[in-house]
């Protein structure tokens, strides 16, 4: 097996821009990603990108091709989708390749734009990572399906809105100053504890935004980046994907995310790391009670304990397990199809000690992204780690 | 690199099945394959399965998981897009997976549901294969593009619409008796010629139908197939993929598909065989137009030499090549996200000897799939080989 080293990684900035199409974000975080890696374009052996609502918001399918022309690629092109989790996905197998020695370079990348379209449409467009059968048209969108977990999981296990609040108040303080972040203000428990209620217990602020934005990284195998004496410090070293059934109504449990467990167990066995190995980790925060969930699926904490994580300062910037210093979905944004490549971006500089947020985990060595499709139907786990 | 056997394939008739969902169309499919297989549903390390507009027929993104569950799969699942070809991306990207050793089994398929729309919704679907920005709002869909390519071949080297009609007339022949075929009656000539012109010099009869169906296939490492003495005797010896712009206006010529030649070259390469090995073929045939480009494309004829091919009876049942035993895309039908598996499960028919056409090929040992995206922005090929 190639070891997978990241030679470079690039997001554009996250925001609202419906004046920006779908190639030209995905252009300029290509470009981004291209240019800090030192690859020559013609050295690309593939493209294995990720998006979810294109037929939706650009009516653009097949834009594995659009998207190769967009970063100035000739080599071949495939889209994966997955909901949320389609960056992930196709992380994944950009991982896979190079492993695998049937490429050495591999551009990995997704975008997603969503401003562009009213808010209905929007809503319309991420309801279809549900089941339509058994959810979408009896109504159940995103914001009451994670409420109905966080109910559960209030149930099972106690916890209160306030806990989850720190969640959003962690995340949105680590965006500060991350450039490429959507919001970058501090909010308050109390903001997040008066905003509307969006679907109970969970208000505006316990929701990520939508955002339009994309993200690249370039995969090399080792044997390239030492032959062609590359700057790439930060390896892939465990990869794992989980599926789970799509409609929730199928799960056993409304409080455990399986897929989550199996893509991590994979992922750990993969790289030789256990849980308390991790340094830090960016986390599919698209709610607040994802970020809870996310942590015990990861095996980080135990069923019904990450919930105080957050409020206890664990997991926040000066805690011992930073927990999305990019500000994660919530603050950073959610362009659905580039979050899962967006977070190793994040990751991959603040291993590399250039982001704005490398101050607080000097010493760190092994990261872990988490991506997830809908209500976990779908989880990618990555392990990084820095070479010292 | 580990060898890559065809344990089990299956499809479901290919049809106008509006009152039949996606997912109950696939979970046949899936059953038929993992049946013919005799592998456990339980040793299926992952799906790799094909959509092309699930989002704008049955508003289902995710599909990923919604299939697994359909095929009773625990596994890992991705949906792959590739336009027209979202097939074929499934199964290389189920090929590597076998080869590199990183899975033993995996099951590939793919699904297309049409029929349910009116025709104005699948036809916008089917537009979102091409450039929205630089064809699809401007009025072209793809038998206008392919009318385009038609006619730049005619004007370089020469053709009658009756050379075009040749091959539906061969293809519907073909059709005869299969019976997962959605058309199985012959044409004639007068009948092409004298059909409606959907965009001229293309008849309705030079068209592929709208089709809903499923198609999937169980493939094995040899080392899997060994241990549970799997009659797999079909291999998957090459896989290649090519990508070009996915405008027209893009590119150097009309009447060449780069993608194809490319994505051949490797395949090829891969298997270790040349086109004058070829003994029989599936090709893309979404227009009569489009078959002359992939046998050109794939090397079997020159540029310019492919437009009598049918005419001449080369390629017809008891000629020397064998194209679309099947019935090809034209008359077995065309279920975008499945067309490019169906074509395996139909080669590996026809190599095994139990295929309604194998009599036609009794002593093939090399078969190729060739599957197209929109304007062919998007090409597999792939090399089956059956042990004598």
């Amino acid at each position: 097996m190639h070891a997978v080293r990241i030679a470079g990684a690039g997001s554009t900035a996250f925001s609202a821009s419906p004046e920006r199409t779908g190639r030209d974000l995905f252009g300029e975080a290509a470009r981004i990603a291209i240019e800090d890696s030192g690859v020559p374009r013609a050295d690309i052996d593939r493209l294995c990108y990720g998006n979810f609502a294109g037929t939706v918001t650009e009516r653009q399918g097949h834009q594995g091709p659009l998207m190769a022309e967009a970063a100035g690629v000739t080599a071949p092109a495939t889209r994966y989708e997955s909901a949320c989790a389609s960056g992930g996905v196709a992380l994944r197998s950009g991982v896979e390749a190079v492993r695998s020695g049937a490429v050495d370079v591999v551009l990995v990348g997704g975008m997603e734009r969503m401003h562009n379209v009213t808010t209905e449409r929007a809503t319309e467009g991420l309801a279809m990572a549900a089941d339509d059968l058994y959810e979408s048209r009896a109504g159940v969108t995103f914001p009451g399906a994670y409420a109905l977990m966080a109910r559960a999981y209030f149930e099972e296990f106690g916890g209160t809105r306030a806990d989850l609040a720190a969640v959003a108040v962690k995340n949105h303080r680590n965006a500060l100053g991350n450039e490429n972040a959507q919001f970058q203000r501090e909010i308050s428990t109390t903001d997040v504890l008066e905003a509307p209620t969006v679907a109970d217990p969970l208000g505006l602020y316990d929701a990520c935004p939508i955002t339009d934005g994309a993200s690249a990284c370039v995969l090399v195998s080792e044997e390239y980046a030492e032959n062609h004496d590359l700057n790439a410090s930060v390896s892939v070293t465990g990869s794992g994907q989980g599926t789970d059934s799509l409609a929730l109504q199928n799960r056993e449990s409304l409080t455990r995310t399986p897929a989550t467990e199996r893509a991590a167990m994979v992922a750990y066995d993969d790289a030789g790391v256990a849980p308390a190995d991790v340094d830090l980790l960016e986390v599919h925060d698209c709610f607040t009670i994802a970020e809870v969930l996310a942590l015990e699926g990861l095996g980080l904490y135990d069923p019904g304990d990450a919930i105080d994580a957050a409020t206890s300062g664990e997991t926040t910037r000066d805690g011992d397990l930073p927990v999305n210093l990019s500000g994660g979905l919530k603050a950073k944004g959610h362009p659905v199809g580039a979050t899962g490549v967006s977070q190793v971006v994040e990751l991959t500089k603040l291993l590399r000690g250039d982001h704005v947020n490398s101050s607080a985990v000097p010493d760190a060595s092994v990261a872990v992204a988490h991506n997830a499709g809908g209500t976990v139907a779908s989880a990618t786990v990555h392990v990084l780690e820095v070479r010292s």
